[in-house]
């Protein structure tokens, strides 16, 4: 484990398939004014809706509904939330639905009571950290299993008018108190965003495990977890009603990305800087647009760390090792997992996400770079990762 | 993921070789007068006490020394703490040592305001929760990793009059609220201590992961966590100086233990629980009692779960499948724990530890029966588990 890092998550997870039972006594602790807030209105359909008002009511809460939060969350309604939240005075806010309703509750959160540019001030400014804000408690009851949102503090904002959408990590101040999961709360979900989801979750973990190459148990954890999710993905596609598949894939999404499997790692996430570019110039599913890229990534980058990838084979897929290299046990690592993502029905390229080859440019030009991973990639790099991946 | 379960874990970590130099801000958040706790003395040699002083001086606290806490903590020792926690009022207490340590300042936290008999009302009965009892709270520095005290409500108390060691398992508001992991402070620990500590902690995962034999994703973390800890182990046994080894032996215990790899299963205990009443007849090293029988009740319980135990063989050891039956890869993955057992110089049988032939009744009346697992053994059985452990 290197270096030196603090662990803190107060999340407190209800699971199981009457988690819901929990949340009227775990709204009790705060106050009475709650905006919630929650996406196309499809919870109204599956029943979570009147699940959540039953229990807003129970606990005697004044409801502030706050509807319409979109698959990536725009400045425009960022701002409107901050509005609501501030004209209503809130004491907590409820995101009930997937990573953009709960990233979208947070950014709320943070900003409501600023008075300057959100957007600059708490997307823009990476390194600037939170200085005292206040900031409105966030709960959250969960109906899509993928980006980790219910029990870390990343919040990612999309500006359409700049074609930026960037992710900020806030510290445990801004973690949900506590969330939902329901497994059965997920299995209304279309087919396509399950998928997506199911990649999201992956890509998470690859995206920390692919990155040094110690001894870490860091790295053992994660190569759990992705044997979990590859083993209940299988299942899921094809009995989307399987509960031990759909539970596994959301506690699996949830400890992938709570800061556990990356402590004492120095962590990649370039797949999702250029992932996110993207989605800001298609507003393309944002699991899609990682798993259209990260088979071109991961060959790009397997050459500074053959033996990682090789264990990533052995471990991760099973693959026999019987008389191979470590650079062909790579290489079937990478094809083990190119033929996944056709076996499960995650995007294998970007044009069906409508990405064309006149925007390659501008998508590298948006891209955040990072400094970090197994190598720091330059524009021309991301352009020809961008092009093997159409 | 089976059933409804709460995640629930407060306890903030401070890892790496530079932990200590959080400790006094950690403290500032508590009150003035802090009871600090520790053992035989071994700290006084290895900087760890004056490290833990000028933290506290630091944070400008009013300190109360209690030491002499004795590797398996006796009721005796819980009521001396009890009536020097009440006597000076304290507000926090600070627990710097190994599990034994842990456990103790755990057992005054919760019972220095309780007016009765602490060990009938918190240890003998197991099935009676707290109920508002006036709770002091905990704070750690570890220097031996194993037990996972750190970072759950577990409370293990020795009874000597009765011939009785009982681990009792409190809820959040017990848990320490930070502990200090800094692996360095391990460093001078008694190879054997080290030892038992890596036993112990295997023994921990796979007492959770022998139970049920369903798809869960709490068996993939475990598998991960086992792979990371006999790795490491091998290291550590012959470099007890390398940090790398060192480090991931003390996340790998905390996470061990810490109610994550346990949630969504039944999970077993019965190594513990006859582990346990080894160590009230003989008072012998608590990982050393659990590696002297683990092999023999692993051979006695594999038939009822031939699958997971064939998973173990080829998932946690390794070991090549090709034409081999379930039968013959879970005997052999059993094999592969005891070699291992031998290879890192753990008990592997209880004739060392103390135990004779004449006990073996004494011992499995004194030991609890829970009814998990893969069966309910009888007397009878740990009778026969012990006669093959001598």
């Amino acid at each position: 484990m290197n270096g030196n890092f603090v662990y803190a998550n107060p999340t407190k997870l209800y699971f199981g398939d009457e988690a819901q039972k929990n949340l009227a006594k775990a709204l009790s602790g705060f106050g009475k004014k709650v905006l919630f807030t929650y996406g196309g209105g499809s919870i109204k359909h599956n029943g979570v809706y009147d699940d959540v008002m039953a229990s807003l009511k129970a606990a005697g809460k004044e409801v502030i509904e706050l509807p319409g939060v979109m698959s990536n969350p725009t400045v425009d309604k960022l701002n409107e939330g901050r509005r609501i939240a501030r004209e209503n005075n809130v004491d907590f806010i409820l995101a009930v639905g997937g990573g953009s309703v709960i990233d979208y509750a947070k950014a709320v959160s943070v900003s409501a009571w600023y008075d300057g540019d959100a957007w600059e001030r708490f997307w823009v400014k990476q390194d600037d950290p939170l200085k005292g804000e206040r900031i409105i408690p966030v709960g959250a009851v969960l109906t899509m299993a993928g980006t980790g949102s219910e029990m870390n503090g990343g919040s990612v904002i999309t500006n359409h008018a700049a074609n930026m959408k960037i992710g900020k990590v806030f510290g445990e101040e801004v973690m949900p108190k506590f969330a939902v999961l329901n497994p059965r709360y997920t299995f209304s979900l279309p087919h396509r965003q399950m998928v997506a989801g199911i990649f999201d979750t992956m890509s998470h973990i690859m995206e920390q495990y692919f990155s040094g190459d110690d001894d870490s148990t860091s790295d053992y954890l994660a190569e759990g977890l992705m044997r979990s999710v590859i083993a209940s993905s299988l299942v899921a596609v094809k009995e989307p009603e399987n509960y031990e598949a759909r539970s596994n894939l959301m506690w699996s999404s949830t400890w992938a990305l709570n800061t556990l499997i990356g402590e004492g790692k120095s962590q990649d996430w370039m797949v999702h800087m250029i992932g996110h570019a993207i989605g800001a110039y298609t507003n393309a599913t944002h699991g899609m647009t990682l798993s259209g890229i990260s088979v071109a990534y991961y060959r790009h980058v397997m050459k500074h760390a053959i033996g990682r990838f090789a264990r990533f084979a052995r471990v991760v897929w099973a693959i026999p090792t019987d008389g191979k290299t470590d650079e062909q046990l790579a290489s079937e690592g990478i094809d083990a997992l190119a033929t996944w993502i056709k076996t499960i029905g995650a995007a294998s390229e970007i044009t069906s996400l409508g990405v064309t080859p006149d925007m390659l440019e501008g998508i590298a030009d948006a891209t955040i770079i990072l400094d970090a991973g197994y190598e720091k990639l330059t524009r021309q790099e991301i352009i020809e990762i961008l092009r093997a991946s159409l």
